[in-house]
């Protein structure tokens, strides 16, 4: 059997010591472990950026995946941690969302509650259950061992909601999610999400902009022209080819946007 | 045997060609090498911050761990490299204090100068010895050589001493050590410096705030509160609960700050 | 036979998922894989950053290294994927000109471009090749395939000239490449370009500041001045003795600079 995949995933920056730490801890139980960061630059308690970074990667990723995600506000607090079937992958977090939207479309086989301490660091900080939980329950788990060991069915868990597009008089009120490197904007729509055949026609508008119809990639417009396209994730994008979508629409996570057709 | 971890902690960033050409030539020597990244983002030539991030992730890291440390602002004079063994790991540095706070409470085993250049890259550049020296040196430590074989014993070494707090009236006087990404506050306090007694009446005093006093968990104080907390590694932390306290106190590495009781 | 280094160059930056998508494609077709990040921070689009990244990181990497640079503001157009033979390493990139400053002074052995769809994923996005492509080429590669069965010879490449100083009287006119973390500047001079006579007698100069002679190593000037000399990767740099070269010149890529003697 090949030694599991460990996937990292937190709001912790790499510039300070806390991902090290946790990386120390796995590597301490399982020396065979193959570390993998997905990011670590979520911004701070930003729970659904963590959850569409989450969603984004984990098709990619192999059966057998663990995945930690430490993005955790309520740390200290009662909120449960979790250890979560689905996709032939695993998934460790804390129960505040952050996995729904992986889940989305997807059966979920199994949620456990973190509850046996053996499984844990001997001593356990108040504010860092990424390296003394989550990290060695983690690493126990590549080893072998199985979800179920680690504690009790978890039952109803937090649900973190699909931001859905609503309709409105001839298309569709959605948001920006995210905007990447490029600066190209991410929003909340898919491609079904529009009538077959509005594509041809759709306009994405932003105040007073107007971009569309749906192209297949950047280089079907010319230079620092803006495109809509369906991007690597399925989502619809807004990007400029050679050029920086978000500045020059001012536009960011959170942001509304209408698609008419 | 499991191959061993390689942590490494530099300054040199993640962007450009260093970690990267130093990774490179660890892998050429021994291609089972495990490396880990502790930190890049060490602010150039800042040891005292590397010395604080390097002791915060050493008692994460199993046994048999070789740590390169790579912030040199010394690279081409006639400073020495050194190679310690100290809490059952091993850690290749420049001599200039940077391994001191990791060696606190715990008794330093062995000291080499590094003048063994057969364990070295043929050609040694006089701005690059984390590539040239270090990196191979760690290598061949990671196949299973001594580190009495990298050199000679290395005699008396630089100290960075530890910023103790010193006695005010009614307290102490401290400062900060570091401010996460967070933007909680790192202090030079740990919870043995004050009182049993002071605990439940302790104040922290930046100008005319006063925080206190200490809590379990960021979760113990309302949203957009003060906590003063003892934080992971053991140091008190002052925190704002989901809230960025380095940006509601300005205060940053080297602020003073007060604690009384 | 030891599993292949597979190191990455990206301008994708780390924040995002796109560079964790590329590597749990690689770890689903080779679990083995060791997995490198060479820089994920090549400004976007920036294909001379990228080439001279790459450039010097590649002659420091093992013979069997498998290199991914995805840099690829063409992606999507017609623009071709090509597999690179040459220095003993593998190399996966756009048909853009990236690894032109690798092969300087290195015969390239063969050239093929990517066109057998069997080593990619099922599915192609038209926005992301780097994942759906090249991550999936280097898998396949790193398992032992050969260059020659990812496709068909390549013939003629794109080529991105080296910027070679141009002479003027009594000296050359060079560029700045890059500036590292340091604020240390990287020009496009080598040692050779220099008559051996005037090593002793040169100087850099910008606008009214001159710079000189040639010195080993930043501690051979004083503290806060200026010094002149040949970087860990053969080119001449400007750097400020513990500060910042780029902050004080108000220099960065692209700004000239000329060397009289």
């Amino acid at each position: 059997m090949n030694p599991a995949v460990l996937a990292l995933t937190t709001d912790f920056g790499t510039a300070g010591p806390y991902v090290a730490a946790m990386k120390g801890v796995i590597l301490g139980i399982n020396p065979d472990a193959r570390l993998v960061d997905v990011s670590h630059e979520i911004a701070p308690h930003n729970i659904r950026e963590a959850a569409l970074c989450l969603s984004q990667v984990v098709p990619f990723f192999p059966p057998g995946t663990i995945h930690v995600v430490v993005v955790d506000p309520g740390v200290g607090s009662n909120r449960r941690l979790l250890c979560v079937r689905m996709r032939d992958q695993i998934f460790l977090a804390p129960d505040n969302g952050v996995l729904s939207w992986s889940a989305r479309g997807n059966g979920t086989i199994e949620r456990i509650e973190l509850s046996e301490s053996r499984f844990w660091r001997s001593e356990i900080s108040s504010t860092f259950h990424g390296r003394d939980i989550l990290a060695p329950a983690a690493a126990h788990l590549s080893l072998g061992i199985t979800p179920s060991q680690l504690g009790r069915p978890a039952g109803d868990c937090e649900q973190l909601p699909w931001p859905e597009p609503s309709p409105i008089p001839g298309g569709l009120q959605g948001e920006l999610l995210a905007v990447d490197r490029f600066g190209n904007l991410i929003t909340n729509f898919v491609q079904p999400d529009f009538p077959v055949a509005a594509r041809s026609t759709l306009r994405v508008v932003f105040g007073t902009t107007e971009i569309g119809p749906l192209v297949r990639t950047y280089s079907d417009v010319r230079e620092g022209e803006f495109a809509v396209l369906v991007g690597s994730s399925g989502l619809v994008e807004i990007a400029v080819r050679n050029g920086n979508a978000a500045e020059r629409l001012r536009a960011g996570p959170g942001t509304r946007v209408r698609v008419v057709w």
